[in-house]
C-alpha cells in the first residue's frame, strides 16, 4: 500500500516508477516464431532488439523489469502507445483492466504466488500485455518475477500443442491463462493451510491459531481484490468488438473467464469457511472459560462449607457442648464427608463433572 | 480442492484427468430407441459401439468413467468436439455451465448425493451432457457414480410416460431433472439433520453440536457453490437461441429452472437457520456460564461471612468477653443462621435461585 | 420440508399428490354470475358440474382438495392444461409463480394464516388460479383450507361493489388480493408478538425469550421465502403481454404489487428488529453476569482480608504480644470495621454498588 | 403497525379510514394565485369551496384531515379520481409512491417529524398530492399535522421567490421539497442524539445507553423504510413521460432526488455508526467484567495463601516446634508480608494493576 | 452534520451559505494561458476580474471562499448559471455529482485531507468546477482550503507537460485528478494507522486501541460516503454526450474513473481489515479474561483444600487422636505439600500453566 500518494501532484502522464526497489538489470527478450522457425534472444537495448524483428512472424517482446522508465518510454514512442498506458505500466499499483485503444489493446493483470523466501506469504507482480496487431505482442513484468513464463517458452521452443500455429492473440490468451493458473496454485496453498488450522481449532485453539486465521483472512481479502477486476477484464475483452482477438481465440477467452469465476467461487467459499472458523474459535474460548469456571466452582462449593464447619469448632467459646463429647470429632468428620459426597453426587447428576 | 494447480503449466487443450483415483473399467452404454423399439448394450470400445448405431432412432451414448482420456479423445474426434469441451469433461473441478458451440451444446453439471459409505457426508459427481442433434446425446459420468440413471433407463425400457415419443432434447431434460432431484434428496437429509440439531441445542448444547453445525454449514456452502451455476446454466439454455432444444421441451426446462430456484431458496433458508442456531448455541454457553457463576456466588456469599464470624471467635485474645458467656456459642449460631437465611431470602427475591 | 425428495425418480408429468395427509372429500363448487344473476352449487363430480355451466356468465370453479388427482386430471384434460401445470397443482411445495401458456394463465400462490389449533404457529396453503378466458376461472386449494374465500362469495352473492360487473380477470385479482391480505394478518400477529417480547427483554430476558425470538425468526424467514416470489409473480403478470388481464384490471394488479412490497418492507423491518433484539438479549446476559460477578467480588474483597486478620490472631504462637493486651480484641474489631467501611466507600465511589 | 389487517376482507375500493384516532374537524383550504393576485380561505364544505375557484389562476386545495371519507369521496367524484387512489388517501399505511393515471398524477409521501409532546420520538404523517393539470393541485394531510406548509403559504402570500410566477407543478415540487426537508430535520436530531450517546458510551456504558441505542436503531430502520420509496417515487416522476411536470420543473425534481439520496446516505452512515457503537458497548461490558475479575483475582491471590499460613499455625497439634520459638510470630508476619509484596510486584509487572 | 435542517423552509433557490464559519476575505484568481503566454492575478472584485479576460485564451477563474454569496450570485448572473447550481455551490453539504445543463457542466466534488492542526483527523472541502465552454472554467472552493492547486498552477506557469497545449476540459480533468489524489493521500495515512494498530492489538489490546479502531472506522465510513458519488460522477461525465469534454480528454477521464475504483477497492479492503481487527480485539479480551480466571482458579484450587485441613486441626475437640501424636504436625505438612504438588502436576498436564 506504500507510495500510493507520492505521485500526487506530478503531472498526469509522467513516467515515474512505483514498485519494489530493485537494482536488477532490465532485460528485453525477443521471441519470434512461426510454425516452422523459432528464434529467441536477450537484449539489453530496445533498438538493438528491434533490428532483429521479422514482419512475417509472430513477435513476442518481453520486458523483464519496468523500473528503467527510459526503456518503457522508447518502446512507447516506437509503437505509438498512449502516455496513460505507459504510466500504468510503470506504476505497479494498478488493478487489472483492459484498455482498448485505436491501435492496440492493453491488458493489465496481477499474478500472485507464494513468496519463495517467506513461506505462506503471498507476493504479487504486475503483468502488462500489449497486443499491437495479429503478430506483435509486448509484455512487461517486474524484474524479480521468476520464470513464470518458462513453461510457455518451452512449449514454443518445442512447437508442442496449438501455440506455434496460432497468431499473437493466442499467445496473449496463453499468458492470461498462466496468470489465472497462478491464482489456483495460491488458492490450493491457502486451502491446505485452512485444513491445518481447522484441525488445530478442534485440538488446541490458542492465540496462534487466531493469528494464522487473521493472516489468511488478509490474504483472501487481497486475492479477492485482485481477482474481481481480472474477471471484469476478461469479460470486457470478450464483449469488446476488438478485431485483435480472433473468434477462435474468443472461445479460449471464455474458458479463462470460467476459470476466473471458479477462482472467485473458491475465494468466496474460503471467506465463508473463515467466518465459520472464527465462530468456532470464539466458542472454543467460551467453552474453555466455562470449564475453568466449573472447576473453580466445584472446588469452592465443596470446601467452603467444610471450612466453615471446621471454623465453628475452632471457636474458643467456654461453653460448647459438642467439644466435650468423645465422638464429636469423628461425627464432624462424618458430616463433612457426607456433605462433600452429597455435593459430588449433585454435580454428577447435573453433568458438571464430565 | 486438491489438484487444482497441477494442471498449471500444461498447454491448454491437453487432456489430463483430474478427479478421484479409480481403477474401474470404463464402460460405454448405447441406448437406442424410438416409440416402437428399444435397444441397449454395453461396450468397452467406442468404435464397436458406433457400429451399432441406427440413424433413425434416438441414440444415448453414456460413458461411465472419464479417467481413460483416450476414449474421450476418440469420441471428441468422431463428433468434432472442441478441445476445450474435452478438457472440461475430464477435469471434474468444473462449475456447472452450458457451452453453445456451432455443432453441439454441452451442459456440465454437478450431481450430489450422500456418500453411501460415510453417513451424512456429501459426495459430488460431474455429469457432462453433449447434445449433438435432435437424436444423438452423449453423457459422461465419473466411474463410481452408482446407478443414478437407472430409473430413466427403466422408463425408457418400459416405454412409460412421454419419454419414448420424444427426441434427444427431451432426454437431455430428463437427465437434468434427475440431477436437480439429487439436490432435493440431499437438502432433505440436511433438513432432517438440522431438526435433530435444533432439538439437541435446546437440550444439551455441547461441543459436538457445534461441530455438527459447522459440518452442515460446510455442506450448505458447498451445495450453494454447486447449485447457483446450475441455475445460471438452465437459464442460459432457456435464453440461448439454440435450435437443439425444441419449444415444447423449453416448457420443461422452465420447470427445471423453477426447481433450481426452489433448491436455492431452501439453501438460503438453511443458511439463515444455521446462523440463528449458532446464535442460540452461543447464548446457551453464556447462559450456562451464568448458571455456574451464580452457584459459585451464592455459596461464597453465604459461607464467607459465616466463616469470618467463626474466625473471629477462634482468635486467642486473652480478653474476649463474648467467649466467657454461657449462651455465647448458641447466640453466634443464631446469628449465623439468621445471616444465611437473610441472604437466601434476598437471593430468592432477586430470582437468583430458580 | 418433508417429502421433497420422494418424487425423485418418477417420470416428469406424473400426478402424485405431495402435501398434508387428509381424508376429506374433495368438493367442487361452481359459482356462476353476471350483473343480474348469481348461481352457486357444490358438486362431488366434475362432469356433473360442467353440465351446469352457462357460457354467457362468469364461471368460477373452485376445487377444495387436491389429493384426489383423478379429479385434477379430468379437469386438466377437459381444459387442455399442460401436464406440468397439473403437476404443480398437486405438489404443494411450489413457490409462487405465474405460468403463461397459450390457452391459459396459471398463478400459483401461498396463503399463510395462524394455525387455528396451535396458537402463534403459521400454516400455509397453496392456491392455484387458472384463468382460462375472460369468463372462466378455476381455483384449486388444499382441503383443510378453511373459509378464506367466504367474504368474496358473500360480496358476489350480495352483488356489492364492483365485482359482479366485472369479468373473470377481476375475480382473479380479488383472489390474489385476499392472499396478500392473509400476509398482513400474519404480520400483524408477529408484530404484536414482537412487542410482547420486547417488553420481556427489558424486564426478564431468560431462555424462554430466546426460544420465542428464534421461533419468530423462523417464521419471518418462512414468510420471506413465501412472499418474495409472490412479488415476482405479480410483477410478471403486469409485464406479461397476456390478453387475459384487461387494462382496467391491470391498475388493480399494480395495487396488489404495492401491497406485496409493503409486506416485504415490513418483513425486512422485522428482520432488522429481530437482529436488534438478539443483540439486546445477548448484552442483557452479559450485563447480568457482570452483576453476579460484582456481588461475588464485593463479598470476597470485604471478607477475605477480615478472615485473614481473624486467622492471624487465631494462631497459637507462644509469644504474641497483641493477645496479652486488654484492648487487643476491640482494637482488632475496630481495624476490621475500618477496612470493611473503607472498601465499601471505595466501591461506592467506583459505582460498583448501584 | 396496528390495523394492518382490519381491512382484509372488505371489497377493494371501499373507503375505510386507517390511521390515528382523531375527532378534529376536517378543514379545506383554497389558495388561489397568479403573479398579481392571492386568495386564501378555509371551508368546511367542499362544494362551497369549489364555488370560489377561478380557472385562470393556480388553485391549491388542501384538505386537512382524511378521516371524513365522505369529503374525500366527493372530491374523488368531482375530479374523476380512481377508487384505488381514494383508498390510498384514507389509508395512512401506504409507502411513498407515484401513480400516473390518465387524467392526473398522484404522489403519496411520508413526512416525519419529532413528536412535539414526547421528545425524541418520531411521528410520521401521510401526504397525498394530486396534480390534476397545470393549475390545479389537491393535497391531503392528516388532521393533526401541524403547520408544515405555513412557510410555503407565507412565501405565496408575500409573492417572494419564483413561486407565484410558476404553475401548479412547481407548487407540487415545493411541497415535495418541504417533505424531504422534514427528513433532514429528523436526521439532525438523531445525529445529535448519536453524539450524546457516543460520549456516554466512553464514560458510562450502562443499560440505559443500550436502550437509547436500540431506540435510535428502530427510528433509523423506520426512516429507512420511509425514505427509500421516496427516492423511487421522485425517480419515477423524473423518468415518467408525464406532461404534467414541465421541463423546467424537472430540474428542480432532480434536486429533490439528490436530496433524498443524501438522506439515504446519511441514514446508511448512521446505521454503520450504530453498529460500531453497539460493538463498543459490548466490548465495554467485557472490559468492565475483566476489571471486576482482576480485582477479585488479586484480592484472592494475595489473601488466600496468607490465610492458609495463619490457619497452619492455628492448628492445635501438641508438637509444633515453630510455636515455641520466641520470634516465630514475627517471622511468620515477615513471611506473609513478603508473599503479599512479591505477588503485588508480580501483578504490577504483568500490568494487572493499572 | 450540523445545519442540515436550517435551510428547511427557505424558498428553493435562495443563496444561503452552509459551511464552516470563516471571516477570511474571498479572493478571485484569474489564470489565463495558451501555449505561449501565461497570466495570473488576484482580484477581490469579480467585475474587475472580468475586465482582464481575453477570449482567445483558456481562462481559469478560481473563487477562494464561497461564504460571500453576493460574489457567487454575480458570477451566476454573468454566466447564466441555474439558481440550483448556485445553491449547491454555497451549500457545502452536497454529495459529489455532475449536472449537465444546456450551457455548462457543473461538477461538485469533495476533497479530503488530514487536518493540519489536529493530527489524524480528516477534513473535507467542497470543490465546484463549472466548465462553460472549451476555454472557460470557474472553480469554487472553501476559504480555508490551503494550497491544493499550487502544483497545478506551477505546472501551468512553467508550461511543463501537456497542460498548456490543452483546452479548459483538460484543466477540469487535472483538477479532478488532484481531488482523487487527495483520497490516495488520506488512504495512505489510514493504512499506516491501521498497521500501527495491528501491532498494538497483538501486544497490548486495551480500550485506547478500541477507540482508535472506532475512530478509523468512522473515517472510513466517511470516506466511503464521499468517494462512491465521485465514481458515479466521473462515470456520468463519461457516459454523458456532452460536447464540453473532447474525446482525447475522455481517455484521461477513464483514468480518473479507474483511480476512483482503486480508492473504493482500498476502502472496502480497509473495512474488511477493520472488521477482522475488531474480532481480534474482542477475542483478545476474552483470552485475557481466560488468563485471569485461570490464575484465580489455580490459586483457589490449591489453597482452599489446604486451608480446610489446617482448619480441621484447628478445631478444639477434646478428643482428637491425631493432635496427640508426635509426628502429626509433620505428617499434615506432608499431606498438604503432596496435595499441592498433585494439583500442580494435574494443571501442568492439562496445560493450564503455560
Amino acid at each position: 500500500m506504500q507510495n500510493l500518494s507520492e505521485k500526487s501532484g506530478t503531472p498526469p502522464g509522467t513516467l515515474v516508477y512505483f514498485g519494489k526497489d530493485t537494482k536488477e538489470k532490465v532485460s528485453i527478450t525477443l521471441i519470434q516464431y512461426d510454425e516452422q522457425e523459432y528464434f529467441e534472444r536477450d537484449f539489453s537495448d530496445f533498438d538493438e532488439c528491434m533490428n532483429h524483428t521479422d514482419n512475417g512472424k509472430v513477435k513476442w517482446i518481453n520486458v523483464d523489469g519496468i523500473h528503467d522508465t527510459a526503456i518503457v518510454e522508447s518502446i512507447g514512442t516506437r509503437f505509438n502507445i498512449h502516455p496513460l498506458t505507459l504510466e500504468d505500466i510503470v506504476n505497479t499499483m494498478q488493478r487489472a483492466k483492459v484498455e482498448d485503444y485505436d491501435n492496440y489493446i492493453a491488458c493489465i493483470m496481477k499474478m500472485v504466488y507464494e513468496n519463495p523466501k517467506i513461506k505462506k506469504k503471498l507476493v504479487s507482480e504486475q503483468l502488462v500485455i500489449i497486443l499491437l496487431n495479429d503478430n506483435t505482442l509486448i509484455s512487461f513484468q517486474e524484474a524479480d518475477g521468476g520464470d513464470v513464463f518458462d513453461q510457455i517458452r518451452n512449449r514454443l521452443r518445442q512447437g508442442k500443442g496449438r501455440i506455434r500455429k496460432q497468431k499473437a492473440d493466442y499467445l496473449a490468451y496463453t499468458l492470461m491463462d498462466s496468470v489465472v493458473d497462478s491464482y489456483f496454485s495460491v488458492l490450493e496453498m491457502i486451502g491446505d493451510e485452512l485444513e491445518d488450522i481447522e484441525d488445530l481449532l478442534l485440538k488446541s485453539p490458542d492465540n496462534g491459531v487466531l493469528r494464522r486465521l487473521h493472516q489468511i483472512k488478509r490474504e483472501v481479502i487481497y486475492l479477492r481484490k485482485s481477482v474481481w477486476p481480472m474477471r471484469e477484464m476478461v469479460n470486457n475483452i470478450e464483449r469488446s468488438e476488438t478485431r485483435l482477438f480472433s473468434e477462435s481465440t474468443g472461445i479460449y477467452l471464455r474458458d479463462v473467464h470460467d476459470h476466473t469465476i471458479r477462482v472467485i467461487d473458491t475465494i468466496e467459499t474460503y471467506r465463508d469457511l473463515l467466518a465459520g472458523m472464527m465462530d468456532i474459535y470464539l466458542s472454543s474460548i467460551s467453552n474453555r472459560m466455562n470449564q475453568v469456571m466449573k472447576t473453580l466452582t466445584i472446588i469452592t462449593t465443596i470446601f467452603v462449607p467444610l471450612t466453615f464447619i471446621a471454623g465453628v469448632y475452632g471457636m474458643n467459646f467456654k461453653h460448647m457442648p459438642e467439644l466435650e463429647t468423645k465422638a464429636g470429632y469423628f461425627v464432624v468428620w462424618g458430616i463433612m464427608i457426607a456433605i462433600a459426597a452429597g455435593l459430588l453426587i449433585y454435580f454428577r447428576k447435573n453433568k458438571w463433572l464430565k
